[in-house]
Formats: structure tokens, sequence, C-alpha cells
């Protein structure tokens, strides 16, 4: 290490030989949590990932889970804000789908308790995929005849193409979703060099100031410390506060009513985070330096100096996994007609 | 056989025991034509599939070639025409991708005579992609690291990424885009039980209409009999010139201002017609059997029995082939920051 340590908390950690087993660095585990009720099945995950890739449950046809939650990318759409249907753009930031089944509460304001729960929301949002209501949803899937076979197959049953069986099916190729692997799961399964220098000292660092309160080893997003999955954000205040307009949104209050939820956020994971900028609930930070400089000033009220930053940064970067590689779905074709859209 | 035999052409067909091979049903080959200055390679075809779907070459990072010629349906997106940036819909259908390697001339109206060519198209289109100019994908080319190296491998030389040989890359791609093996095909090759009775029947009837004077096998599409790649539509008049609105575009006159091209377009390859609803220039049609009568009057000058529609529909979803397993591509991540976006 050839450069000079400017922070007190590099000084201490330059020499506390800190190792991961004492640290409880965990690896992410390979298996995710699966509610009783929707048991993983081959069919099942198949079907979801049809569902998740079909544009035809959008109101212009044009949509599908896939455009704000890009499986090709970081699994997210590296837009502020998502575009939906007719160029509407809504108010946050696409969370990433990566990972997503290892979240106890869906949406930034967590007003989805399950993965199944959240899928039914962005069909039925105006400015996402714009159907009018969950029945004209169910009906669309009914029309597509290939799907009837597809869901029996998933569900069996008299009337298998449902909505909540959708949701299911969805939610199943999701817990698919997880990416293993990254530099940091093979430097905390013991391989000392899998992480850069620079690497273990940001992650020390992150420690060391307190981001892992929240975002803790092995998921790096809830539950914090004391098993609660959101934050206040910003919790200080700050230059950033105004900048980034990062008060305009009341957050969690908009869903519970409660005082203290206002401008309270789901911990978002930091897995894979380095592709899926910008950043925060509305997207306004552009690049994960200035991501690093903002959480560090608002919820930690600590000024970082560059160096800090850039190891952070490259920490931060060890946490891009390796990405499963998966078949494109076929989908069952449009029979007959074409789906009207709007 | 138990239906009644209404038409002339179907009792007349009835007792021919015309064989495939007496009318050169020739199935698809498995070879597309390549020119010699972009033979296919691993690498490009690689590079190709990563450009094809990534929607960052749009200017709201939204659309991808994917979204309007979806490869998990039939090519396309089964709307009447297509919306691109900022929900803003062009004047005509997107042509399916499948099997466009076969056409001698692309777009509606053949203004581009190559793949390569024609992928150029999209991008800078201000109702699809609306980038403002082909140097800004460039740049924002560039601006994703990984692609370098990608481009490096499909092309070497000291500044491989270039338009030129994305446009090369993504016809390398779509040149392996074929759906061999429909019905049709394997009854080509000689399985007399690969097509059901009354899709003969169809195709029979088909060529004896005279449909196979434009739309021949192998391709179904140009060139014709004459060898040509285009036709006048509507060429006859009658109450679905209006209905549908089928001479409000002058088609390849734009592109050449003869007189000669008004309302002329390229012949469009049948293969997977019937995934592609809905139909025609303008997709004003909104079903396959309607089509059928639509061509049959404004072509050939002829009213078919119902029946006869049943039939040549029929054989059209005997055109429906076999979509080559493809996995999904990963895009190289948007680097530090991301792509600025409208």
């Amino acid at each position: 290490m050839t450069h000079t340590l400017k922070h007190h908390w590099l000084a201490i950690l330059a020499g506390t030989g800190l190792s991961a087993a004492a640290l409880a660095w965990d690896a992410l585990p390979l298996q995710v949590p699966v509610p009783a009720d929707n048991p993983q099945t081959e069919a099942k995950i198949e079907l979801g990932k049809q569902l998740f890739f079909d544009p035809r449950f959008s109101s212009t046809g044009t949509i599908s889970c896939n455009t704000c939650h890009n499986l090709f990318l970081g699994g997210d759409d590296n837009r502020p804000t998502s575009m939906g249907v007719h160029g509407r753009t809504g108010p946050r930031n696409a969370p990433t789908v990566w990972n997503s089944a290892f979240h106890a509460t869906q949406f930034w304001d967590g007003r989805a308790a399950s993965l199944e729960e959240q899928a039914k929301g962005p069909v039925v949002a105006s400015v996402e995929m714009g159907m009018a209501d969950l029945d004209m949803v169910a009906k669309r899937m009914r029309a597509i005849t290939g799907y009837q076979a597809a869901f029996a197959r998933a569900f069996g049953g008299d009337n298998p193409v449902s909505i909540d069986n959708a949701a299911k099916a969805v939610a199943a190729f999701e817990r698919t979703l997880i990416t293993p692997n990254s530099p940091y799961d093979r430097w905390a399964q013991g391989d000392a060099n899998a992480m850069l220098p620079n690497q273990v000292q940001g992650l020390l660092l992150f420690d060391q100031l307190g981001c892992t309160g929240c975002h803790q080893a092995p998921f790096f997003g809830g539950p914090n410390k004391r098993g609660g999955h959101f934050a206040v954000f910003p919790f200080h205040d700050g230059e950033y506060v105004g900048t980034y307009n990062l008060r305009a949104d009341m957050g969690r209050h908009a869903v519970t009513g409660r005082k203290s939820d206002r401008h309270k956020y789901k911990v978002p994971t930091l897995r894979n985070v380095a592709l899926t900028a910008p950043y925060f609930h509305n997207g306004a930070v552009p690049t994960l330096d200035q991501a690093v400089r903002v959480m560090a000033t608002t919820q930690l009220n600590a000024t970082l100096f560059e160096e800090e930053v850039a190891h952070i940064s490259a920490f931060l970067n060890a946490l891009t996994g390796e990405f499963p590689s998966i078949a494109m779905p076929r989908l069952p074709p449009t029979p007959g007609a074409s789906i009207p859209t709007e």
C-alpha cells in the first residue's frame, strides 16, 4: 500500500488484523427463503419466466417486468425513474430484481410483504404497465391459449389461470435470480486473494464507519443489527439533501400514515450495486462514488476523504456476483388475433 | 374429409393428386446468404446479440431492437404500429426479424438493401429509438467499456467500436435467427403426415389462387416468379381498401419518387405469419383469417368462401417453424455512472 492514510479510521484499521471469520462475513446463501404455500417447481419457474418477459400484460403491449428489471443488466433499467406505458415516468428508481428473494419486504416503501404480493403491483400501476385492473390482466392471460397449458402444468386444478397463480409463478422464477460467487463471497469463503487489498480496506472501512448497521453481510440489505428492514433517509441534514431533493418523497409514511415512517425506506441490498446506477429512491445520484459520499453524510454524519470513497466503492464493486446463464423463454403465441392495445 | 366443397378450385384440386415434388415445394434452407465482407463468426454473433438486446442505444434507455422485434414471440410486437421512445408510434407495422436474413431488401419500402444497412435505421428514428444521430450512438457504445473488448474480439483493429461494425454484428446475429422444421418444411421433405389434410388443401389453394405469384416457396416472400421483390398493395379496389385505409401510405414511392412505386411494398415472408398479427404495412387488420380475405380481394380480385379462408389459414399456420434455443446475453455494465437518458 503506497497511499497516504489520511483518516483516523484507516490508521486504526491498518493495525487491526481483523479476519473475515472474526467479523462473521458470510457468503451469500445459495438457498433463498421459500414460502410454504409456494414451493419451487420447474413448471412454475418456467411459467414465471415467461410471464416475467411477456409485454402483453401492459396496456400498450410494450412493457414487461424485464423492461424495468432488466436481467441482461443489473436487474434494473439504469434510469433515474422507470419509463412505463406511453412514456410515463414514476417517482421512484427501479430496484434490482437480482437477489430480491432475500428481501423480507418489497418496494422502496415496503408496501408488499412478499414477492408474490409485489408482482401484482406494477401491472396495474398507471405509470408502469398500465392495465386497468387485475381482471383485465387475467382476461389477457386466458386469451393466450398457450398459457392455459402452462398454468395447468404448474398448478393443476380446474381454473389454473389466475392472478394469484401468475404472481406465484413470477415469484418462483425470481427466487432463482441469485448471484453468488462475487469477489466478496469468494473472499468470505476463504480465498484471501479474491478481493484486492483496497477492496478489503473498503470492507473494513464500510464496517467501522457504521454502514453495516443497516447493510449487513451476507445480503448487505436488511435486516439491520436490530432486526429492522427500514431506515430513515436522509437521517442527517447537509448539502446533498437539497441538491438531490431527498426529502420530497415521504417514503413509507404514504403506506402506514405513521409519523415515524416519514422518509423511511426499505434498506436495499448492495449486491450488484455497481451495476445499478443511478442511486437512491429517486435515482437522483448518478455515480457510485457520489452515492457513497451522500450516504456517509446523510446517514452517518461523516465526511469522507476521497481515498476512503475510492476504497468503499472498490469494495462495493466486489459485491458484483456471477449471473446465471438463462435460456430465453418462448412465449405462447397470440392466437388468431392481436391482443388489443392502447 | 366431411365438409362440402363449395368453390370450383376445391373441386378441381380434390382431383389433382399434385405431389410436393411436382410443384417444387422446397423446405427452408438452413444456410442464409452471407455477404463476403461480413462473414459469420462466433464473436461477432455474440456481440450482435448483446447489441440487439441493449436498450441503452435509445434516447430514453428503454427501447432495444428486441422491443419491437421480440425474439420471445414471433419477432415482432403484435401491435398495429410499434411504440418507441416517449410512447411515440410510427406509421408502419414492425416486420418479423425471424428469417429476415432471407429477404433481399429490408423495411416495408425496401429502403435498405441489407441487414447491415437496416440496422442503422431504427436507432436514429425519432419514433423508434430516438437517438439524435449515429455519432451519439457510437459515443454511448464507447462509454460502455465492456463493449470495447467485445468489439475488439469481433473485429480487431485500432478502433473497433464503430457504427459500421455494430451494424455488421447485429446483422451477423440476425443471420442466426432462422426457423426451420415447420410442418410445411417437414411435409416438403417427404413427411406426408406433417401437415393436416386441410393444411395441404390450403397449400394447393394458395398456389392455384395465385398467392405463390409473389409468396413462393421456400421463403414465401420475395422474389416473385419474375424475380421482383415488390408488389403494389392494394392492387384492386374493394371495400377493404377504405375500411383499413390501405392507400394512405405511398409505400416505396417515398423512397424512389417513381410513380410506379406508389403503394408498392416489399413482399413479406409468410413464415411464422400466424404469430405476427396484426397484419399489413399499417397493422390495420387484426386477424389472419381477415388478412387472407383482404389479400384475396385486393391482390387477386377473388372472393373466397369461408371454407377456403379456413384452409389457407390452416396452411399458413403450418409455416410456423421451430425457434432456436438462445441463451440470454449478459450486457456489459454501465460503468461508474448511468447513461444519460432523456
